[in-house]
């Protein structure tokens, strides 16, 4: 009889074989016959860890949010960084680097998954907003933010981030952006009630946008 | 040879068929046959206005747009409103009130059609960033708002109040409701530069969401 951390293993082998796969081959060029092969199980043992292919890449895109929270949270804790600065660059750092993943972010793009990107954000907004509580509570209590709606502030952040730099809500031209960028950033000192050009800096850290 | 205003015309037949049959037998149940039968039309006619009963329910979508940004437009135009409240108001009035078309309002917000929701999203914003330039840039002249960022305040407060309140983002619980508003208010107080506490009144006006 299998133990529950046996099947925890083959799962995870499933998803790092298909995230490879649809990696190099594209999604849509991957079957869940390839993933079989180089897994080696029989398709009954796919099914009964995934309905489908469609699923583990759903599987594979929670990963992604639970990676970029873990880069957000070493970011949090990491007391040499000044205190504005770290939720900054933590909600910079939760985004989906898709090292070397372009077919997944390709995937999470294309118009027919917008469900996927809507899975993306709405797991990401679960599991970042408390990672950035505390240093937000922090700034407060230090004085160097004011506000009365905390968390409400935070996850308003993130959704105006990720829907802005993340998905081209707008389709601004690469031109526009600069613009953009500045009044996102005005607008979170103003929601965070900092100093007026408290996070000017970022400007050049979204430099490599989009 | 039809002139291009009777195939407008034929157009819209087909547009406000379609719409009908989706609110009383819903999407799902509904053919393009039987929206062919009720025209009274041939199937190429049909397929000669829309690829696909798909493109139908888009099209409905942008009128939806289109019949918000009326309401909008004509409450912006209302100087016997005190300007901040034409704002708001003219945001509120602008939602998709779906006279009837629970039905449509259901099919925007199903998981698997994200994608037409997106093309709300999208379209919503392009139409109605334009109307409400025009208060937002006198409120700034009389001194009632204060923001360096006009155009990017109104795409933020309109993207915030779609994602927050129409689509359910966050899928917060009913007893949430009134601090995430109270909580929205005040970004858009802070965002816009307002006198602290000038939006509070419109706590009631949300009275009746979600």
């Amino acid at each position: 009889m299998k133990t529950v951390k046996e099947g925890e293993i083959r799962r995870r082998e499933i998803l790092d074989v298909a995230r490879e796969l649809f990696v190099t081959k594209g999604y849509d060029h991957t079957s869940v016959n390839d993933i079989l092969k180089i897994v080696d199980i029989a398709k009954g043992t796919f099914y009964y860890y995934f309905a489908s292919k469609e699923e583990v890449l759903e599987a594979i895109i929670l990963d992604i949010v639970e990676e970029g929270a873990r880069r957000a949270e070493i970011i949090v804790k990491d007391q040499s960084i000044p205190l504005l600065n770290r939720i900054m660059m933590a909600i910079m750092a939760q985004t989906p680097e898709f090292e070397g993943s372009e077919e997944i972010k390709e995937e999470l793009h294309k118009v027919e998954n917008a469900k996927l990107e809507r899975l993306y954000l709405k797991a990401m907004l679960k599991r970042m907003t408390p990672v950035l509580q505390e240093p937000v509570l922090e700034c407060i209590k230090e004085g160097i933010a004011h506000m009365e709606y905390p968390t409400e502030c935070i996850e308003t952040i993130l959704l105006l981030g990720h829907m802005m730099f993340d998905c081209d809500t707008f389709e601004w031209k690469m031109e526009e952006y600069p613009q953009k960028i500045q009044a996102f950033l005005c607008h979170a000192e103003r929601m965070l009630g900092t100093k007026e050009g408290e996070l000017s800096g970022f400007l050049q850290m979204f430099g490599q946008m989009p």
